[in-house]
């Protein structure tokens, strides 16, 4: 007996209000799908549509899911110029984690893979540093691949990662305080598909030592973004921010405390609303569908 | 030359997968609507569908929406069991607003009228005391009624404000720290159709004096609550509740102070949300479409 | 070479305008201590101070500790009616956790033990469960001891509970989500010794299933109160308590999941502030010196 | 009879842990004062001590009040390099308010004001547009100058406004949405007496249109920051800062409007806390002895 299978979809499109929605779900009721839930939004400030529909099919087989993707592709997104894409609910994404010495972003989303809160598989941790081997391989058992930056070249150190990437096949890399700036030609690959934590309020702090920065100008909120990487430092989509309040008698040292569980919220946040097909990427702004 | 009439359309309906979604959308497309943004969810713990739809007509003309109501009863609505409203966006609501003597409330309401920023028509203000003539009347240039409830029994005191509302029919009546409780009799002819707010985060601190008895509690947290009232007291479905942080250097009066502008911020967005159709009530619950 | 010795001072007096203060700080002077910070409230609503003091002295030796402290009761707390504790700073305090099968609110406070931010040292794991023996033994390296509740009387496993107390000599107990209910003859014997994290936003929902309870009553927001445990269940003194937006979207489960976090930060602070002496309780409220 | 008179002190100076507090406090107790708060709390990253005290004296009158300035600064103040200032409490301040366009900052510090919320005694009203004429004489009965600013040079303009202050003597300048960048010179004069209402979360999108900016980048909260205006824009010490959770749906002017609420309240707290004597400027960041 066949299981439903239930898929996300996502899609942009330039709004033009000749009801493209109603053929759309016009398509996939022919396909014999029910619609569970759908939202389209317009942007506030430009014709562009944002939906995300999730779909339930009891009669759609694996062997069947091109088929129907290339017919809605021909059929559909081609006339109405969509961005679209097709997900199978609840699959989880196979992702890689970059580090470097901080470990408690890191531990924090073992945690809530322990806790099943994390619908992933972690293909890898990879890290310029040896110091968090033991927490992957030995407490997560997962695989942990150390590729140092100091003795060869930062070129060298990135194709290296490349390879191992290239085995593993990544749907998403999480950079959880990731401490190295990837190439533009890195970041290209996967466009809209790594998610770095920045410990700031971005744009405030943008760069290094950002609560440093914080303390000398003795701000009296910290916070924390999360953002898909662009070539830009610092500068791609913000999926997810937050901010707590601190006083006057916070060091530098205190803000780091503080604003460690902040960044661990907020990473966490953004992963998951990735995971969950929540996350629409337009003109370097995104869309969340939020739960 | 027709202005394009833009609505709101609101339903709930026994969700049982058959693509209900498509059936709607279907039949505004046939009556020329174009659907604007959309939202269909199902609730988390029960086959209950909620919808939300912008619709815009170049074609309806105000002499026909009743036309096309009935026809939506009889052809969709009756079939599948729904509750639904449409409404013509940016049609302001005719409110009427009850007060006793505190005027931080209304003066909140009064101030976001001015900045256009409440979309409604006050009919008038209604008191049990004469406290707030002057800033209604002279002020705001707007009706005030007293009402008052010592010389008179209770009972003829809510029988002279139905007249009032009979004359002035109001689509929603705001009690804006009105301090006299409703009977079971006033409140069934207003089904979800009065909105409260409660100086309290509910259901914390129901009844009297919330602030004293925070104070006596020593919570950490103070907050307010925007709800539909019903004839329990504090008890009907909660629209909107916020919270803030107070420390035990509060006194009750510090708290009454830090609490006045919760109120206002809460009930505002409470009463905005009714006034742009974002809220529906099923089962003492709320489902709101946030903007 | 002697170290320098910092001490917390925490006092609670009636007050009576006489300058108070200036005596306490002036026999600290003359017993050779400087003062780094001082904090000195009034209750807003009754004549009682709260002060807190840093002390440092290069000169005081464990040995003359009780001596100095015989003196202070004798010269000053007795005369101006004083309760008083005077703390070693930075001394880590015992500490025993008692959980059930709930592993979250564990796990954050090993991970934070780990993280050095929590200044304490665990003597024991207690739990009427089995489940946590692993991550304590095998992961955390501290002792475990299941008592279980169901083979045996509750007075029995109150008893038996005691027993491993009065080995250990816990300075602070933390109910981790332990989901029994402590007798008021155990409760006693650790007034203000025992933290407890409940899920909620108390005085709301109180007792058994909070997250059930918020889902039925539709709140926008969910809490939770970390407090020290008193005989009548879940009315203790609160320590902390913070609030997070949730939506009709959210189930029961969802409340959980996203609850979980903050149960965990709410009790961290609390802990946090018992450990550094920055807590009076007073009249079943806290006064805490925030940093 | 005379009236009990009550002080507050604020003091800071270079920390040498030799008990200054001791002599302070001492010093006060000789000239006949009773201590009812005190706090002193020393910078997380250098030996600076900031210190307020609240005094009461049933026997000061004013007339001797400048000799106890005089013999504090000789016999304390110069020998420990203090900066300090003594401030008789309640005593409302005198406040300039500047002003543009934009009416929801001054409308809120004007109904704050109604509700004896603000204990400022407010001088007048200026700016360089005449819109809000009718809502500061009319409504509120308070002096209104406008000093256009196109019609005449920035410096001329500046000059007029200068000659008013003069007369005035405002012990605060509140900024309220005032939209010209004062003078070097100017500023100088009314060094950390001049407070701004920036509308974003600073050093995030400083300058002009932050609302707009704030939109392009796509950011997950917009803030609002109070500081004490310097020579550099928007570069002075942050008194107060607070941040509002927005989505991709906000357009600027959603932005502006949810924004708006924001600016009043930050405002209003730091302005608050500056007429109550909490804050201490030092090294361009501000501590506040918070209520």
């Amino acid at each position: 007996m066949q299981e439903k299978a239930t898929h996300h979809l996502l899609i942009n499109y330039p709004f033009t209000a000749d009801n493209t929605l109603v053929v759309v779900t016009g398509f996939f009721q022919q396909h014999g799908f029910h619609i569970l839930t759908i939202e389209q939004q317009i942007s506030p400030e430009e014709p562009v549509a944002f939906m995300r529909i999730e779909l339930q099919s009891s009669s759609l087989q694996s062997s069947n899911e091109e088929a129907l993707e290339q017919q809605f592709e021909d059929q559909v997104a081609t006339r109405y110029k969509m961005k679209w894409a097709l997900q199978r609910l609840n699959k989880p994404k196979n992702i890689a984690i970059f580090v470097s010495k901080h470990d408690h972003v890191l531990l924090d989303l073992l945690k809530r893979r322990k806790q099943q809160r994390l619908n992933a598989n972690i293909l890898c941790v990879i890290s310029n540093h040896p110091d968090l081997r033991h927490e992957v391989e030995e407490i997560a058992g997962l695989p942990f691949h150390q590729v140092p930056v100091n003795k060869i070249s930062k070129f060298t150190h990135e194709q290296e990662i490349a390879d191992l990437l290239k085995k593993n096949k990544p749907e998403l890399i999480v950079l959880a305080r990731y401490m190295q700036v990837l190439s533009a030609d890195f970041v290209r690959q996967y466009q809209n598909k790594i998610i770095n934590i920045h410990h700031s309020f971005l744009p405030a702090f943008a760069g290094a030592n950002p609560y440093q920065q914080a303390f000398h100008r003795g701000v009296k909120l910290i916070g924390a973004t999360a953002h898909y990487v662009t070539s830009e430092l610092d500068q791609g989509p913000i999926i997810e921010q937050d901010a707590i309040r601190v006083s006057h008698r916070y060091s530098t040292a205190d803000l780091k405390d503080i604003g460690s569980d902040l960044e661990c919220n907020v990473l966490s946040r953004a992963v998951n609303w990735h995971l969950e097909d929540r996350v629409i990427v337009h003109d370097n702004k995104t869309t969340i569908f939020y739960s």
